[in-house]
């Protein structure tokens, strides 16, 4: 699966919560494009890239309740009508998009009576709107609340949960969850420093106990579901 | 009452429903501004117009769901926290924000299940956001749909319409309209051809007597009312 994540922020060096998110990217499949970075927008190539990509990430802090001006710019002028919607064809047709969005209020204020008084749902509500008229599948939402005042170990939460947002098959059910760890597992404990490999092995063979474990488990449970319909 | 029109078109002089509209405004109080024909935003000069306005228009074609990205931009840099709602000092506070928006589509592709499957409110929830933090009264919407099918008779409906959104007192109410219509009508007779003055001081005639008519009548409604409430 080819992800193209496009990141709109004006002052892209200053912001801590995008470089981290730049050095957590997946190490393949991934295209990675700065919208600021470009005088004018080359259309020709920014829309052969949204049709080779199966997942399209737009990234960017919430500026007003909405994304920054460039990320609209590169709309009003990547996302011709007639590429979009034109002649009943629909380039974009299937693919996914998903929104990683910062915010530098906490979770709690984007409700009615919150600070914000605006879920973050009302506020992506055009974004969507453009994601319906092209056919495209929209993602549920990650928001990213307060990157400042995150404490270690929940960057390190974030990095996998940024990493599997962006190549991780949809819907996030923990059958997907559980491939997607199987399948990063065995790279990961490679990575490690040798005194930790043995450690890392036990991680390995403890997930995949766990793995076992939780497969006859849904097995039960659909057994029991089973018979409460008849 | 000073009302600041801000205008957001990328290609203005192409625009016939943006030239139709800038021939349409108001003689008097009325600052008109194009926000792309600056380069960079003079972001103090910016500031002062905001404050100095009683009523505030922004003036844009709906591109995807929201205004054009110079918009946007002038949002990203004139309405610094600081100046919105910074210190707990509201320059804004109890200002009109008024939105005239222009859509190709007709009124009833704006609700779900029609063809752009968003209501207006929907699409403009983040600039309504944007006026709740400023503590700026939102006006009711003047969408302008389908310029290029309006005929003559629509068109100068449109003009007076218009410039009763711009200057009128809110709420617009019929006792509103017909004070707005009073203190406009005798200019508007001035400037007829002299052969038309007649006819023009017999419609200025049967308005009178028709405003103390409908005042007559709103008496008469008025004392039913509380005998209903007895």
């Amino acid at each position: 699966m080819k992800t193209l994540v496009l990141v709109s922020h004006p002052r892209l060096a200053d912001s801590t919560s995008q470089q981290f998110l730049k050095a957590s990217l997946p190490p393949q499949n991934v295209t990675w494009e700065h919208l600021e970075s470009q005088q004018k927008f080359d259309v020709d190539r920014e829309q052969d890239q949204l049709r080779q990509a199966d997942r399209i990430i737009l990234q960017f802090p919430l500026y007003w309740y909405a994304a920054p001006a460039g990320l609209k710019q590169w709309e009003d002028d990547v996302l011709t009508r007639t590429f979009v919607y034109g002649d009943h064809r629909f380039p974009l047709a299937d693919k996914e998009l998903g929104i990683v969005v910062t915010t530098g209020m906490p979770e709690k204020a984007f409700q009615r009576g919150g600070a914000e008084g605006l879920t973050l749902d009302a506020a992506l509500a055009p974004l969507a709107a453009v994601a319906a008229r092209a056919h495209v599948r929209w993602l549920p939402t990650f928001p990213i609340y307060q990157f400042a005042y995150l404490e270690e170990p929940e960057k390190l939460q974030l990095v996998v949960d940024y990493q599997r947002y962006l190549t991780q098959a949809q819907p996030d059910s923990l059958e997907q969850r559980q491939s997607w760890f199987a399948h990063k597992l065995p790279a990961m404990i490679d990575q490690l420093p040798p005194e930790q490999q043995a450690t890392g092995r036990l991680i390995q063979a403890e997930f995949d106990q766990q793995k076992d474990d939780i497969e006859a488990l849904a097995d039960t449970l659909a057994m029991i579901k089973e018979q409460e319909d008849d």
